[in-house]
């Protein structure tokens, strides 16, 4: 471990306490913080705490008693997620359910996933301060291993709650010391069993809301502590492989080439052009490529690549994609090679519903805030609850927009004003 | 081994027997390719004659048998390089000196190199025959290793006839089987101290000539069975590397990015546009390319490739290096990323001298062959030897270009055509 690990101080530095009122307190979100980031923490100063490890089962266990002390009523389901339930005024009305994950990547950051298991438990301590109690149940979620990093998959444990899984390829995952799914969940005391047995009635939820550092740069571009998430972009992947003719990279004259790496050239710094051709939001990326045979004297026979395509509409993606395939058969067309492809991953965008936007910008107008809206690249929790239920995200300024790592970073004046922004919009939504 | 390996046979199937005349006779050559293509014939029907290997030693003790049939005195040197040496009238002149190499790639085909060795020795079996007897001495010679496969070097052995050795690079050599250049050496009964002391004094040598396969499709567009090689190109391997900002596909908007394999993109399918702007002969080739981190959803931060730029003419492919340093600036401005690049490899081209090719014209004349010149892109022991003497190249037309393959194949029309024109070369310039 990190020695003189101070989170706590590098947060409260340069907080401004006038942002602790209404019940909601800096200090204390500061020092659960870095209570949390104590468990799995590297030697870069880094978080280390993967899915189904016994790193986040027990930041899990270190979450559950604040929930505990807080009088929550806390039930973990067989995936491994943890509800902490404040009972409405009206206990037959649907929950509103808000949260986010305590797992991180290997060597990531402090603030991915913490931040919004914290903010939304900071609700119900503020409540207790000023006297509220809301219409509807309300519960404070910890969902489990968002990140994926433990089986290359993800957003694991809100699949499980709306029945988003394959179980057969579920069973079939196996991490990198080799262990299976069923091991693996064994070790933290579930099984293959109770993870499929997860599922839950979503007829018992209202809407979800989850915090989230913002991963990019915008809101710090614009000086906003706090950001409106305006949709949450599905990855869809494209896998494309051009095969030209391998040949002595001395013998072959020029035109007389079908180099497969010359047409996946052309293809990648032309599709750089594109997303913006079909909205602000939709990027493409060329982030993963081989080479075949890859030898420096041999012209290259194969390159094998992988698009990652995304936007918040599903119609503008879909433009998007068509572009990008017909831009692989131009460039095979210009330098002779062939070319074939296919979709490996499609994951459908989530638009926040506009409803939901009227009440964040509402909250966000109570503290003077201006309002700005933001696409999250990324997905979410809040993508796979958005497919089933209402869902709202709210994004706080990430230092320089790096996160899954040690150098992720938020400053606590606007973690604290983002608690504030998610306070007013579950009273708003709860008053509805 | 093969079975039913009949490489005579499917030589001698559609030979034109009036091909052998002036003491030049098909038969004993395909009877000896034959002979060499069965030590080390792997079982896809190809070449395992690996420099330094056993193999490589039991084909040159065949060809010194008949060597030493003809009359020649043989000699080995200290790097395994064979020479078998037939008087001239005036033993006081220079040698000139013909041959190649027995070794193979692995699963290589069987004319590469054995077809010059045996071009050069044929002479002096019609010569046995037609009783001519050259003014000057002449030499065959069998290079040892001059694919390089066992160490990813080359030419070994006419560098280390030319004295063109770094020692002590030479001693760091370690093979696939982890074991060093001396214990290699040591197993073919040489020593790195043998080897150093193979330098020969280079004023005994008069002028070399090769005969080889032409490992491209040049002369069999044009039906010719032999080609004059106007220059061997040298390869200069460029090492780019383009430099942005790893990040996250979902959250960095495209207006936002350093793309690393965008720029490497532009690059790539730019500069295949280049090589016809200097020369005919000129290529430019990147065949080896690595993307860091290479996650399908990361952007990538680091592009490592290299280009591989060969021309016959060392200006041109001066001039081609520098458009191509141009353009990787170029490729980096546009899309913000930096670069940088070195030079790993810059062996001097070889073109070869007017005097030579009007001697080689003369001599395609004489056998009614239209003396079409094409570069050789690839690199031979005439290479290495053109640095310090006066060197000729014969190519003898390849089927479909194939080469460094089980299918390498040159009819044995073709193969008869060029021992005559060797000779017709070889006397014509022992007269002068």
């Amino acid at each position: 471990m990190c020695k003189d690990w101070d989170l706590y101080g590098r947060l409260i530095e340069d907080y401004n306490p006038s942002l602790s009122f209404d019940g909601i307190d800096g200090d204390r979100i500061a020092k659960r913080l870095h209570e949390i980031s104590k468990i799995g923490l590297t030697e870069d100063g880094g978080s280390l705490r993967v899915g189904f490890s016994q790193e986040e089962k027990k930041a899990k266990t270190l979450v559950k008693g604040w929930m505990e002390e807080l009088g929550l009523s806390v039930r973990e389901d067989g995936a491994g997620n943890v509800f902490g339930r404040l009972e409405g005024k009206d206990t037959s009305l649907p929950a509103i359910v808000s949260g986010s994950h305590l797992d991180s990547v290997p060597n990531g950051g402090h603030f991915d996933g913490p931040l919004g298991v914290l903010s939304s438990l900071e609700l119900v301590e503020s409540w207790r301060i000023t006297g509220y109690q809301p219409t509807r149940p309300y519960e404070v979620v910890i969902f489990s291993d968002e990140e994926g990093s433990r089986f290359n998959s993800g957003l694991t444990g809100s699949r499980a709650m709306t029945g988003d899984v394959d179980m057969e390829l579920q069973s079939s995952l196996v991490d990198s010391n080799g262990h299976s799914f069923e091991r693996v969940m064994n070790e933290t005391g579930l099984s293959e069993e109770s993870f499929a047995g997860a599922v839950r009635n979503l007829k018992e939820i209202e809407s979800f809301v989850e915090v989230h550092i913002e991963q990019g740069k915008k809101l710090e571009q614009q000086n906003l502590p706090v950001g409106i998430v305006s949709g949450i972009a599905g990855p869809s992947w494209l896998e494309v492989e051009f095969r030209g003719s391998a040949g002595h990279a001395g013998n072959t004259p020029m035109t007389e080439r079908q180099d497969a790496l010359v047409a996946a050239g052309e293809f990648i710094s032309n599709i750089h052009e594109l997303p913006g051709r079909v909205s602000d939001s939709a990027v493409a990326t060329v982030g993963k490529l081989h080479v075949y045979p890859n030898g420096i004297n041999v012209i290259p026979g194969k390159v094998a690549l992988h698009v990652d395509i995304r936007d918040i509409h599903e119609e503008t993606r879909t433009e998007l994609i068509k572009l990008i395939i017909t831009e692989a058969e131009k460039a095979s067309d210009k330098f002779g090679v062939r070319c074939n492809h296919k979709q490996t991953l499609q994951v459908t965008p989530v638009p926040i519903q506009s409803g939901i936007k009227q009440h964040l910008r509402q909250a966000m107008a109570e503290h003077n805030i201006r309002a700005a809206e933001l696409p999250s690249g990324a997905g979410h929790d809040a993508l796979i609850i958005g497919r089933h239920l209402p869902a709202a995200m709210l994004f706080v300024k990430s230092k320089n927009g790096v996160s899954h790592n040690p150098d992720e970073w938020s400053s606590l004046n606007d973690c604290v004003q983002g608690v504030h922004v998610l306070k007013s919009y579950v009273e708003s939504i709860d008053k509805e």
